[in-house]
């Protein structure tokens, strides 16, 4: 497995760093940002958090608008941001945000033309992190976070995999996919119109049956524009209630769906991930 | 005076907004950003620190990527972030990167036709902070920051003006324009040939010969690839020793030109700020 390094800034006493690779997973070149704290500088095998970044996103949205690289130095944590979708020429795409590029909704689509490529949930469950395990010194205790079309990755992605990971969180999911706009364009075009298929990849439907409980914090704000029509925290609220897991949800008055609103709130999300991570 | 609200975003308990203006001075639109910290939510007056940004940057740089706002809510203290350029379609500019729009440098050009629109330095020095404190609960108590092209207008600001300013910070600034290829592409435009012209916006010729101090903070990384040829911060100390100026000059192995050195040690030049502002 080979990475090339595409770019490295010191910050915070750590790394920042960029590095391109073959998927063989997604069947293209990808790209992928990490930043690794002080700790790891000798050698020292850090954990790490995973971040899925939301629709249009890239590598570089968080690590550029988060934050959290303060705080991540000082837990001695690292952070994975890989990229929202396959790329490149011969990667199926559509003219809307919503579809394609910059939308791979972390599922392995089962349609073409996306079936090609369009593998994000393989990607970010196996191949990223045995990848970044062999290369980096990075241990295999992780959890994983993320914002919006990434928030619903990283609930789905945690709750299917409980063992794998030690706690999972979220800034304004997309909480119940199959009952909003953005989930029903996605799913039905990347997995088929058979609705059964979908919900193994609906962060509610998950939580509401699920056996295996991880430690799950979301933040979601008040004055979110989408938060009624696609994001459905509620349902989430809901479907926890239900199963008994143990969800913290929190609400922010007029806080909206920007990185504006992750920064205020990321250091308690790295600290409640750091508590599961170093014990 | 009249401002336009174009964005609000609330963060760490403040609020981050973006306003459109008619500037007189600039003869065009412009649009400034704004950090209020929460202090401020009540009406009560807070003193303020002016970010200056670097070539090709707008009011968004320094509001999405520096983490700013966390500390600034923590002591009180509005950020302003004015463009560093005018805008528009009738406003001269050039094809290059580093003359023209993106590219004001902070002076008041003289020669045509740059005259017509670019007078970033009277717009920051009068106009803005008039508007500002019409508009705003800030007070005029105000320190002056920036970066690369912004730090060389925040250093030469607060040297010619003292009286205004409680404090000045720099990262990474163009320490000597009149020597360098930046700052001498752009001031033989803005100011033509005569070089006698240029050492009034010249931050080591002004600290050479300052005899009212401010307390002055300028933090370089030395892996920046514009350090020798572009920002000399020798001579800026050279010239703080011919005067006795109070100048901290720290240097950082490693750290770069990019935001990701900003965000690093922006938490003690907002404290160092706060220190003089508050007393």
């Amino acid at each position: 497995m080979n990475i090339e390094n595409i770019s490295s800034n010191k910050t915070f006493g750590g790394w920042h760093k960029q590095y391109s690779h073959r998927s063989a997973v997604l069947n293209c070149d990808m790209r992928f940002a990490i930043f690794l704290p002080p700790q790891a500088s000798d050698g020292t095998k850090v954990p790490a958090v995973y971040w899925l970044s939301g629709l249009t996103c890239s590598d570089e949205n968080f690590m550029q608008k988060s934050g959290a690289q303060r705080v991540a130095a000082e837990l001695g944590i690292a952070i994975i941001a890989p990229d929202t979708s396959p790329r490149g020429d011969d990667v199926a795409d559509n003219d809307s945000y919503d579809l394609g590029t910059g939308a791979g909704f972390y599922v392995n689509a089962s349609q073409a033309p996306w079936n090609r490529h369009y593998r994000m949930y393989d990607y970010v469950v196996e191949e990223l992190p045995a990848l970044i395990e062999a290369s980096f010194p990075i241990s295999d205790r992780k959890s994983i976070s993320g914002h919006s079309m990434g928030g619903h990755g990283a609930l789905t992605i945690a709750l299917k995999n409980p063992l794998q990971y030690q706690s999972v969180s979220a800034f304004s999911p997309i909480s119940n996919p199959v009952n909003c706009p953005w989930g029903e364009k996605a799913f039905s075009q990347y997995l088929g119109n058979d609705k059964s298929q979908w919900l193994a990849h609906d962060a509610s439907e998950l939580m509401r049956t699920a056996q295996q409980f991880l430690p799950a914090k979301v933040e979601q704000g008040n004055a979110d524009p989408f938060l009624e029509e696609q994001l459905k925290p509620e349902t989430l609220v809901a479907a926890a209630k239900a199963s008994g897991y143990p969800l913290e949800l929190n609400s922010h008055d007029g806080y909206d769906h920007s990185y504006y609103f992750i920064a205020s709130f990321i250091e308690e999300h790295l600290r409640f991930h750091a508590s599961y991570l170093r014990t």
